[in-house]
């Protein structure tokens, strides 16, 4: 993404327009690709030829495969992950989980591959984990900004990391552990029955116990 | 386990023990065999071979290859997940992470392989979300049934199916996705910022919202 907007910035509207559009086809063919053949069989001659475009365009932008696979899914996160201000918590949150819900259910498959090519490829792992994790936590940290602003949540509930991880992690059971749908009725459940009563907690507050 | 129980239920004390023992043994393999070969390619023989038994007694006690691999599996969790009565709810809550955390460590790798031999064995897939993911409930239902009588926590908040997998989901994302350690800071974390306020949450109660 960083390189991809420091390409865009020199040229014209139009050009850039341009230059994304092409850069979307090309992360299209990336995951496509991922699905069909797997990470570790996904070759850049493929994606160029796919693409049609040459491998020293891709060369120029990114370093290698794994960075290639990495700037796509980053930018796919970034982009399907941007979910409109309802002006409440309860309702940024639901809509921030079906954003997610629709990540994980059509790259079940290709998050589990992935995770598992991680093993073997510690440039991949290096990079999921410093550029597409932190590229999922930017739309639910603006939830949890504007819910801090509005009252809802006290400052500190923001800073704690494990938030983020919360929903992610709950899904990815519910589908692959479950074999269990994440429809409504489930989110509903994970915003009324974990991500609010986590956020909205004070650890000040006299306990039960 | 089942099964188990009930070859054990005819016979003396001493030969019931050695029956258990040499489940214990055979259990073990199984779980080597799994972390050296996979699932895919793990067979009776070879387990019977390394065990020194009879293709034929294990037959006898289990239908195939997915019907001892969950067996296996099974009695690991409600082995292990046995947490000592703290007297507390935090203090069981944590005892219990700890106990999870130190299967999810030691397998990490054999539950991803897991998964994924789930896509294509329709029976193992049943037999693990009938019976393996139940087990691991056990320990943590446990915990709520203890703490709900102390009036530590509502008496609803054991009804809530989600709760039980908060931990191993966060655990396993912790691992696999950060690649960070599941350290005493780490599931204290977890506790306290996750499980405790989902636990004592009531719904009732007057949202800050």
């Amino acid at each position: 993404m960083l390189e991809d907007q420091q390409v865009s910035a020199g040229v014209g509207v139009p050009a850039a327009r341009a230059a994304r559009c092409a850069t979307t086809d090309l992360f299209s063919v990336v995951l496509d690709l991922l699905r069909e053949v797997g990470y570790d069989r996904m070759t850049i001659d493929a994606v160029a030829a796919r693409a049609h475009v040459s491998k020293a365009t891709i060369y120029r932008r990114w370093d290698g495969k794994a960075e290639l696979v990495v700037a796509a899914l980053s930018d796919r996160q970034v982009g399907v992950l941007n979910p409109p201000d309802t002006g409440s918590l309860r309702g940024d949150l639901l809509e921030l989980l079906r954003a997610t819900a629709a990540i994980c259910v059509a790259d079940c498959d290709l998050m589990q591959a992935l995770t598992f090519a991680m093993r073997t490829s510690p440039e991949l792992e290096r990079l999921v984990r410093h550029q597409v994790l932190p590229a999922g936590r930017v739309a639910s940290t603006a939830v949890l900004v504007r819910a801090a602003a509005r009252g809802e949540i006290p400052p500190e509930a923001g800073e704690r990391d494990l938030f983020h991880d919360l929903a992610p992690a709950l899904l990815m059971s519910r589908l692959v552990a479950h074999g269990l749908p994440a429809d409504d009725a489930f989110l509903t459940q994970v915003v009324d029955q974990v991500l609010i009563p986590v956020l909205t907690y004070r650890q000040d507050r006299p306990s039960q116990a």
